[in-house]
C-alpha cells in the first residue's frame, strides 16, 4: 500500500515530494503519515509550504505535529510562525510542550540554546554498565541520538560524556565511573550559534552537551542541526560580503519587496559615498577640460584597486571566520599584504603602462614623450591604486571586528567605494605632477 | 606524570599547543603519547607543521604515525606531501598499507573515494544480533565509527546500514535480517567530495556507505571528515567570487609568491577587459571634451551597476550552491531580478535626480533646465545601470554552469566589468540624446 511504502521512504523525501503539491492535496498524505514521521516530514518542508500546511491541518493534526515535533524543531518553528498562527499553534500542544518551549525561546536568539534538543539520555555514575544498557534501551528510543551518553551527578551537573561503543565494548559488570575519564567538551547555552560549530568541527563530535552557567545539564546539540547552522551563517556572511543586508530565508523564500528592503540600504549608502569621489573629482574639473583624454583611464584605475581590495577583503574575511587567523594577527597580515599588494600593482602598472602606450599609438598619435608619460601616469596610479585597495581591503574586516562589528560587513562594494575616492586622488596627483608642461 | 595528563587532553588540543613549539621540542613531546594518539594528534597539524615533523621524526617514530593513521588521513596527507619527502614516507609505511593507499589515491581528487575511511563495521545478515554486538565488540576499537553498521553479501555488496542502536534495542535473539530494512542511502566512490557534504547533511547521518559501480561496499565518509570539506568547498567558492583562484590551503598556510599567483591572473583579466571600457569612452572623446562636468557622475554611476550587480551574483551563486534553486529555475529568476532591479535602480535614479541637481546648485550652479538634465542624465543612467547589473549578475552565474564552469566564478569584480563597460554606453548615449544643444 501506499501507506507502507510512505513508511519506508525517508522523511525528508517524503518532504520533498509534498514542497511540489497543493496543500489540500499534501494534507491527505500527510494523514497517511505515522504521527512521529509525519513530525520528521514536517521539518524538512520550507518555510513556505510549512505555513500553508499549519493552515490546513485539522485541530487533531496540528495537535499530532507539534507534540511530535522534536523540542528544537518546534523552538524553529515558533520563531518562523507568522503572528496571526502562534497562538493557534501553542493551543494544540500539550501543557508540558508549551512550558518546554517557553523555556527555550528565554535563551537568546541564535543561541545554543535554541539550537539544542532536550532528548537525550542521562545516566549516573554508580550505575552498572548492564543497567545502563537497559536504560538506553528503553529511554533511547525518544534520544536524538544515543551515540553519546551523558553522565550527571545528583545535582544534574554533568560531569562525563562516554561514546555507546565505549559501554558496549566493557565488562557489563563494571560501573560507569570505572570507565569515566571525567574529561568533557560542553557548550553554554548562551554561546552563538557559531561556537556550536566551531566547538563540533573541531573535536569531531556528533554531538555536544549543553550546560547552564551552574554546569547543569540542559540539553544536546547534534551535528546534523550544526551542519544547517554552518550552511546559514556562511550565507549570510556572504551575503554581507556582497554589500546587502543578509536575508532572513532561502532566496526562494524570500519575497521581492523584503528583498529590495535587504538590499537598497547597502546602494543608498555606498550611492552617497560616491559623492565623495565626485566631490573629489570635480576638484580637478579644469586638469580634465584641459585633457579629455585622462577620464578615459578612470574606470580602469579605480576598478583595479576594487578587484585587488575585493581579494584582499575576502581572504581576511573568510580566514577570520575559520579561525585560520586571529585579530591579534593584524600585524602581519599588514607587512604580507603591503608587500603582496605592492607586487600585484607593480605587475598590472608595468604592464598597464605598455599596453596604454601601445594602445594610444594603434589609435594614430605619433609615439612621443607625452604618450609614454600619459600611459606611465596610469601605470604608476595603478601601483598606488592597486596597492591602497589590498591595503584597505585587508584592514578593515580587522578594524570592523575591533568595533563590534561583523567583519564580513566589509564588502566588495564598500572597499571598492572607498578605493574610488582615493583612486581618483592618487590619478589626478600623478597627472598633474607628471603632465603639467605635456598634455596640461 | 606530563605522559598521563596528555593522555586526557583531546588530540586537537595537544596539536594546538605543538603548533606553537620547535619541531625539535615538538617531537620531544610527540614521543611521550601513544603511538595512536600521536597519530591521531598528528592529523589535526598544519600542513606546514605536519612537514616540519615528518622531517625531524626518527625513522622509527615515521613508520609509527604513518602506520597509526587512519587510512583517509593517510591519503589527505600524501595528497600534500611535498615530492622530496614522498619516497621516505611511502617506505615507512607495511605493505599492507601501501597497498591500501595506492588503491585509494586511484579514486580521482576531490573524489568522496579519497575522503572515505576502510575502518567500519561491517556485518552478515544471517547472523543473530548477539553475535554481530560481539563481532562490534571485537572490531570496533578500530572502526572510526560503531554509530551505523554496515549489512553486506555474501559478494561484499551492501544490501542495508542500520544504527547502532537499533541493535542495542533488538531482542539479542533474532537474526540482522529480521530488522533490516534494505533501503539505504550510499555514496559512490566516484562522486565529488561535495555530493558527501550534500547527502549526509540532507538525510542528516554521522556517516554514509560508499560503494563501488558493482554495488560493493569500499568504504564509509564521516560527518566530522564532512564538515571539513564544507568548509573548504565554501572558502573556495568565496574566493572565486571574489575574482581569484582557490587557494589550495589555508591562508595562513599560503606563501606570498603562490598568493601573488593565485590573484594575478583574474587581476590581468579584468584589467584587459576594462580595456573595452577605455575604448568604449574613447568614443565619446568628444563628447567628453566638450563638458568635462559628465566625467565626474562616471564612477558613481558605473559602480551603482557593480554593486547591484555583486549582490544579485552572489544571491543566485550561494542559492545554486545550497540547492535553493535549480539551474531550470533560471526563467523565473530572470523575471524577478529584472522586476527588482528596476526598481533599485528606479529608487537610486530618482534619488540620484535630486541628490545632483542639489550638489551642482550647492556648488554655484543657477538652478536651471540645463542643471536638471544633467542630473536627470544621471538618474536615468542609474536605473540602466543597476537594472543591468542585477540581470548580468543573476544570470551569469547560470550560463557559467551551462558552460561547465563553476557559477562562482561569476565574480563580483567580473560582473562590475562587465557593467563598466555597459554603463559607459548607457551613460553617454543618454547624455548624448538629453544634452545635445544644452550643455553639448
Ligand atoms: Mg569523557
Ligand atoms: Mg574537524
Ligand atoms: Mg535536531
Ligand atoms: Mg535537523
Ligand atoms: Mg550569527
Ligand atoms: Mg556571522
Ligand atoms: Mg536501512
Ligand atoms: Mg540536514
Ligand atoms: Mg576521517
Ligand atoms: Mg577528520
Ligand atoms: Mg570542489
Ligand atoms: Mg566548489
Ligand atoms: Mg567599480
Amino acid at each position: 500500500t501506499i501507506k507502507e511504502s510512505l513508511e519506508d521512504v525517508p522523511a525528508v523525501d517524503v518532504a520533498e515530494l509534498l514542497e511540489d503539491l497543493e496543500p489540500e492535496v499534501a494534507v491527505v498524505i500527510f494523514r497517511l503519515l505515522k504521527k512521529s514521521k509525519a513530525a520528521d516530514v514536517f521539518t524538512y518542508l520550507s518555510s513556505g509550504k510549512g505555513v500553508e500546511l499549519l493552515e490546513v491541518f485539522s485541530r487533531q493534526q496540528l495537535s499530532d505535529v507539534m507534540n511530535n515535533l522534536e523540542p528544537d524543531e518546534r523552538v524553529a518553528l515558533m520563531e518562523e510562525l507568522p503572528g496571526g498562527l502562534t497562538q493557534r499553534v501553542l493551543n494544540s500542544m500539550d501543557s508540558e510542550n508549551i512550558a518546554l518551549i517557553r523555556r527555550l525561546l528565554g535563551y537568546p536568539p541564535e543561541s545554543v540554546g535554541r539550537l539544542m534538543t532536550t532528548n537525550y539520555v542521562k545516566i549516573k555514575k554508580d550505575w552498572s554498565i548492564d543497567r545502563s544498557l537497559s536504560h538506553i534501551r528503553k529511554y533511547g528510543r525518544n534520544a536524538e541520538t544515543v551515540n553519546v551518553i551523558y553522565v550527571v551527578n545528583e545535582e544534574e551537573k554533568l560531569i562525563d560524556d562516554l561514546r555507546l561503543n565505549q559501554l558496549i565494548i566493557a565488562d557489563p559488570d563494571l560501573k560507569i565511573e570505572d570507565i569515566m575519564d571525567y574529561s568533557f567538551e560542553a557548550l553554554s547555552a548562551f554561546d552563538d550559534q557559531e561556537e556550536a560549530v566551531r566547538m563540533l568541527s573541531k573535536y569531531d563530535r556528533v554531538a555536544l552537551p549543553v550546560v547552564d552557567s551552574d554546569g547543569i545539564l540542559v540539553g544536546i546539540v547534534t551535528v546534523d542541526d550544526v551542519l544547517d547552522v554552518a550552511e546559514e551563517e556562511t550565507t549570510e556572511d556572504m551575503q554581507l560580503m556582497a554589500g546587502m543586508s543578509a536575508l532572513d530565508d532561502y532566496y526562494s523564500q524570500t519575497n521581492m519587496l523584503e528583498m529590495v528592503r535587504k538590499r537598497i540600504g547597502w546602494l543608498i549608502l555606498l550611492f552617497l559615498g560616491q559623492m565623495f569621489t565626485v566631490t573629489a573629482m570635480a576638484g580637478f574639473e579644469d586638469t580634465l577640460a584641459k585633457a579629455a583624454v585622462l577620464a578615459l583611464f578612470i574606470p580602469m584605475i579605480i576598478s583595479s584597486g576594487g578587484n585587488s581590495g575585493s581579494q584582499a577583503a575576502t581572504l581576511i574575511i573568510r580566514a577570520i571566520s575559520t579561525d585560520d587567523i586571529k585579530l591579534s594577527d593584524w600585524l602581519g597580515v599588514l607587512k604580507r599584504e603591503l608587500m603582496s599588494g605592492f607586487m600585484l600593482g607593480l605587475i598590472l602598472g608595468i604592464m598597464g603602462t605598455v599596453v596604454i602606450s601601445t594602445w594610444m599609438v594603434f589609435r594614430g598619435e605619433p609615439m612621443s614623450i607625452a604618450v609614454f608619460l600619459q600611459s606611465l601616469t596610469v601605470g604608476l596610479s595603478l601601483i598606488g591604486v592597486v596597492l591602497f585597495g589590498n591595503l584597505s581591503g585587508s584592514m578593515l574586516p580587522f578594524i570592523m571586528s575591533k568595533v563590534g562589528l561583523d567583519p564580513a560587513v566589509t564588502s566588495a562594494p564598500f572597499v571598492a567605494t572607498l578605493v574610488d575616492v582615493t583612486g581618483i586622488m592618487i590619478y589626478f596627483s600623478i597627472a598633474v605632477a607628471l603632465l603639467t608642461g605635456v598634455v596640461l
